[in-house]
């Protein structure tokens, strides 16, 4: 797993550049334009779901698009210019040409005591208001009087936009990879997701593949219960691992959030690939959860999902703020991410349970796979495949077998490899649950 | 679970009072006085059992009583008085009348080496013997001489005493509750379970309940097994759960006696409810048990059933002596027991399996059950319903998603009703070993 | 399980002094006479697996006889004289007669840097080669020149020798008892184990016997091998536990090497045994295996068998060196292991699940079984048998009861005796996996 990827790094690093000044939300153009960019890269099918449609237990809400914002206060000076920066705008806030006090205006600002210099990311989807982000020291600057602000925003009738990406294998059974798309400029959380997700579904396609693999770029919560109200049933009944891709962009440690139970099958793959790097890595209970994952693995939906991030979403001090920026992302971070993701895959293509076709140890001598000659402490020179071989009764995936062994799972990939051309390994399916 | 309790547990501590001079065994007429002071408080009813009924493996004893018991020395001072304190009297000492050297009495007389001013407990309730508790320091100052021995009792053919009380619910599925009622002048055992089942019974009473709840009141060892023997069918098809009452008036840590294998739902209600109390508790495995739960978890019996204590007996130095009279129980000790008990039987109430009803997360926004304006911290504030959503799949009672959530488990009973409300919840039966 | 097997011990280890000078291998006259000197004592069957036999997945080798090997330097001193200590020379050496340089030589040559004054154990069964072992203080004093080389032995079609012993019990069902008989003079590593197994037959024969004991001699490897193809299936109908013996002659800590999950009934008998003795022991994992269970274990032969030992193969400093002679060995070491062995055994034949016949906890007191005088710690005189009772549900054997009460094994034989004694238990067959 050592990296040949620094290229890919960049070029992610690059994308994430192209699209961090786009303002995106939950719906509207800054959505499409951002999901057109990855079309020139993979080619993605955009949907549009109208504002109104039931999706499951929600409803898919107006289309939110904004042209500038700002607040000027008796000398004409500008504050919160949304051109500045589109965190300034609360997410869905409703159009507003009005002069105010500033006590009447203050109940719409929103600062960070702890972040005094940072734009904090608010939102109301669901609720009609209007707010601005301003770091706490410029609006303690703010002086008595009457404020203009002005808010060129519509919120009407319209869609939701998402995309989506079948890239067909041998079987139907898939590997279901989501990502979202609905914040303003935000680096790691969340344009981070997106590119890596672009650039896997490049390597996915130049690969040999047995599975299908299923790319999703949705905005966040309500995408995936849109995205699952109309594909839930083919997703329940093919996909066998799931990976959610969330802030998947900074230098820090690996890091997945388990599966309902922990038990699912994406929670095995990454399990095995994050513990065969032999370097730590943080492992969330389904109880830390916050992205996309609450809906793939809520009650009834059930998918074996995992959400895999470098720093989770909440554990990092830059995070939901205008710091989360284009500093604390780089293309080594990218490719660590990118090299974790393809091992998965890897090992979820090469998986099998195996059964040695011997009773009793294989003779190796007669196959050249054994230096023959014993001395004292030869028993161990092909220590790694006859451990393999013990433990090749049927029962046992790589997975499994990497787990009793104790050695990272590519290294069984080569000793996979001899007992086949050795015809000594009858090879059988896994049962997903 | 924070105490309303005060009056109750002065109101069980003046009801040991009033229990505490009564010479009880395990038959005679102590028993009865007993059971029926307890009748002036709960609907008991009293049963007998003839001497020479055959109870399981067991062969019902005679009745013993007794009225008098004393020895003199050759001045006429009186020693080991009944009178003044029935410990002194060997339980089931068969009657005498007779004149002996100091050497042949002290053959009879029983002593603590290690709490030389206490009379310690004596019984032979199966071999015919008389003898007297007395502490040692007055044993020491007996000189050589006659003595002349004095016990007026009987053992005659009579019956063992014991009283229940069925309190019916919607279902004919039982709590079982049981203490013990032979021993003489102690407090805390064992005066104190009488007490506190006699209040349990009165609130269970006044409680809507959708569980019967059996109130028995046996003799130690010989008592269960009577009842068993006559009760054994119905016990093993309806009862859901039993707490076995004993030692239950002292200030000190809570403590439970795991059923044979510590797996029944008697287990897992004490467990989650002690757990819920965020404070340290004992658990002890069945290998420690000393009081009923020996017969009411035996092999082919089988209840699921616990036995609640503070200190558990013979675990503190009063134990089984004179030592363990009114000063070592309170009424603040009677009153955590009271609230430990009827949180297990809240518990037992409310409990469930549950299933979300929605798939994916419920929008609780329109529901007015999240407070929909998002900024950086409020994807945690209801954080404890979507947990309980998380895990509400219809696999999970209460108890496995207090343990799950690491929550008290009463934290979740307003989650419960909230979500009902908004009929989000289906409610599914629990199915008991 | 105290010792009295003083004399036992030092049998053994003159039998391992008997056996020493004789040069075995995997085939040749070597094991056929250690085979006979066994048969002195026991009443084994020798059988012969002719050259070229195809055995499972191995083909059995020509037969190796020697008689005599050496090299002469240019004065004719003599080096590495085979009728001094038959370590020097390779295993399976073809016949030379050559004379050849130094240098030549040397690449025949095999030292141990880390035993300088030992001589290695070294073979080559399966490739055509000779070799001399021989110390490297010796080695380094050979001076340049030519060197006359001379290996007197064969390698012809012959056969592959070993022997068995099936001593019949009530039951067809089978302990299982294995040993190898292939390396030259090594007392630990390998000697220990075909007097142990030798002594251990005369101790079954004179014992009433539920079970069917199967012993076996074979050499290493090859020898398993051959066996299983002959006898797998009624080994795999029978067997209900095997232990196979090796290196259980010196004085260390007990250990042995769990089958391939560890949770056959003969790791739960042997486990049960050395934690019974309260003292520490070794346990190691399937992963560690070197000896014969690496054939009786592989999938698809899966007998239930471990390995026993005292230094297990390869973690002891003299292993498969000359220094593996009488002196690392001792007749208290071989009693040690006979004691373990024998108490194995015994627990075989006495375990059952067992259940007790009454409801509730049996009356001791009329059955003379309990001190029915109750005073303050009269409840625990009779402890550990009412705890056996408590567990005796019929779904434990000795070994759970043993692990669940925390007692030595032993010392339940007395309680189980007792109880049946007073006709309160009900045997209940094991079923074996």
């Amino acid at each position: 797993m050592e990296s040949e990827n620094h290229g890919v790094g960049r070029e992610m690093f690059e994308l994430v550049g192209t699209l961090f000044p786009i303002c995106r939300s939950i719906t509207g153009n800054g959505v499409r334009e951002t999901l057109r960019i990855i079309q020139e890269h993979i080619p993605i099918t955009l949907h549009e779901v109208p504002s109104g449609a039931q999706v499951l237990d929600w409803t898919v809400p107006r289309e939110w698009n904004i042209r500038d914002a700002y607040f000027l206060d008796e000398d004409g000076s500008k504050y919160c210019d949304f051109k500045e920066h589109n965190l300034h705008i609360m997410s869905y806030s409703v159009p507003v040409d009005e002069t105010m006090s500033l006590e009447e205006l203050d109940s719409h600002l929103y600062s960070l005591p702890d972040h005094p210099d940072a734009i904090p990311y608010i939102t109301s989807f669901y609720q009609e208001r209007w707010g601005f982000g301003i770091p706490l020291t410029q609006r303690e600057q703010l002086k008595p009087g009457q404020y203009r602000v002005f808010i060129d925003s519509d919120l009407k009738e319209g869609h939701l936009t998402y995309a989506d990406l079948v890239i067909p294998g041998e079987s139907e059974r898939e590997v279901f990879l989501s990502t979202y798309i609905c914040h303003p400029s935000m680096a790691n959380n969340e344009l981070s997701g997106p590119a890596l997700l672009t650039y896997l579904g490049k390597w996915i396609t130049k690969q040999p593949r047995r599975y299908t693999y299923r790319l999703v770029f949705v905005p966040g919560t309500i995408g995936p219960i849109a995205y699952l109200s109309q594909h839930l049933e083919t997703l329940k009944r093919n996909v066998i691992a799931g990976f959610n891709l969330t802030c998947v962009g900074d230098d820090r440690a690996y890091s997945y959030v388990a599966s309902r139970y922990g038990d699912s099958y994406a929670d095995k793959v990454i399990d095995c690939v994050l513990r065969s790097r032999q370097r730590g890595f943080n492992k969330y209970s389904f109880l830390d959860r916050g992205s996309d994952e609450r809906q793939y693995c809520a009650p009834g939906v059930d998918l074996p999902l995992v959400s895999f991030s470098r720093s989770k979403v909440g554990t990092y001090p830059e995070y939901h703020t205008s710091l989360d920026n284009l500093d604390i992302v780089s293309p080594a971070g990218f490719e660590g991410g990118y090299e974790v993701m393809t091992a998965c895959f890897d090992l979820i293509e090469k998986n099998a349970r195996y059964r040695i076709k011997t009773l009793a140890e294989p003779q190796l001598g007669k196959r050249g796979l054994h230096h023959n000659l014993g001395t004292r402490s030869s028993l161990y020179k092909v220590k790694d495949l006859l451990d393999f071989t013990a433990y090749a009764d049927g029962t046992n995936d790589l997975i499994a077998i990497s787990d009793l062994l104790g050695v990272p799972v590519w290294d069984l990939y080569p000793i996979v490899e001899k007992l086949k051309e050795a015809d000594l390994l009858e090879e059988m399916a896994i049962e997903y649950q």
